[in-house]
């Protein structure tokens, strides 16, 4: 009995602290990465500890290439699969990609090369900062920058971060059709 | 102790057995998609469960932008990362995109929108099935179209298949330089 009641723990314990990938994690973590006055910092590992959600790669009015990944915490997908929504605490990460470009095989092919910037967004259903503008309309937002990558530079996310959003307002302010995973495996 | 010894067996079966995601498991799971004769299915859930690589955008000759999503099979990153070599069993999905596209605010932005085939690729080290014609050049090959997803069409890798890869012989047939997680977290 005593060895049983040991593996229970153990696996209680497991379940709760492991890193466990994409499937298994709720997605109320963000928070760990927000000190109490709403300051945020990037998550660590997210290439490795995140699911990707999709890539858009946006041609500028002078045509130069980037693109733009984005990562979710821990079960971002599963739950948005069922609901249709974020969950509260829910990370969203935009890795902002250099380019380089060839003519390959199938085309005049972009990939990403270098990281130019990041956004961060933490999905925050109970207004818990009132008084810090980089939180409202329901996320908290940070941008990070490539030459210092572990410093929040935004100062307000109505000046540096919501006008870039304002197409994707009806849907949480979140480009989902680029997004295919969302709506399946 | 007894408490102790029990703990510490958890942990081994934990860790040997949990489907724990990109960083954990080994890379010899491949051949479990492959029949006695060589004859290879696409895993299930590959977005969910599989680590997205990377995303390449060709412009074909006609201006038809696709987005070509890979993703690889979990212990696939952190043994490269080591050893600049795919694992034996290795198992990496190519999504070949539609994509949309819109004047966003960052400019004509290109997104995926429906999937139009998948190419499968497994890691062999060890010549497995010299006698089939979809192995060979180190890696099993195959393809799967959207109109019947689970059904392998490719016939010859040498005709289906490698002509696309010659670019990439330098690098096992892979194009790494647009995954840019192989060198970083």
């Amino acid at each position: 009995m005593g060895r049983i009641a040991s593996l229970i723990v153990a696996l209680v314990v497991l379940t709760g602290q492991q890193p466990v990938g994409s499937q298994s994690m709720g997605g109320a973590k963000g928070f760990d990465l927000v000190d109490n006055t709403g300051n945020i910092r990037k998550p660590a590992d997210f290439r490795d500890l995140y699911q990707a959600l999709g890539v858009y790669t946006p041609v500028d009015f002078n045509n130069n290439t980037e693109m733009h990944y984005t990562y979710a915490s821990p079960g971002t997908v599963e739950y948005y699969r069922k609901t249709g929504k974020f969950a509260d605490g829910t990370v969203l990460v935009k890795e902002v990609m250099a380019t380089d470009h060839a003519q390959l095989t199938t085309g005049d092919a972009h990939w990403a090369t270098n990281t130019k910037v990041w956004f961060v967004m933490i999905k925050d259903d109970k207004n818990r900062y009132p008084n810090n503008p980089l939180w409202g309309d329901g996320w908290g937002w940070a941008l990070f920058k490539a030459d210092a990558p572990d410093k929040q530079v935004a100062t307000n996310y109505k000046k540096d971060c919501l006008g870039c959003h304002v197409p994707a307002k009806s849907t949480d302010w979140i480009y989902v059709q680029g997004y295919p995973v969302l709506k399946s495996k």
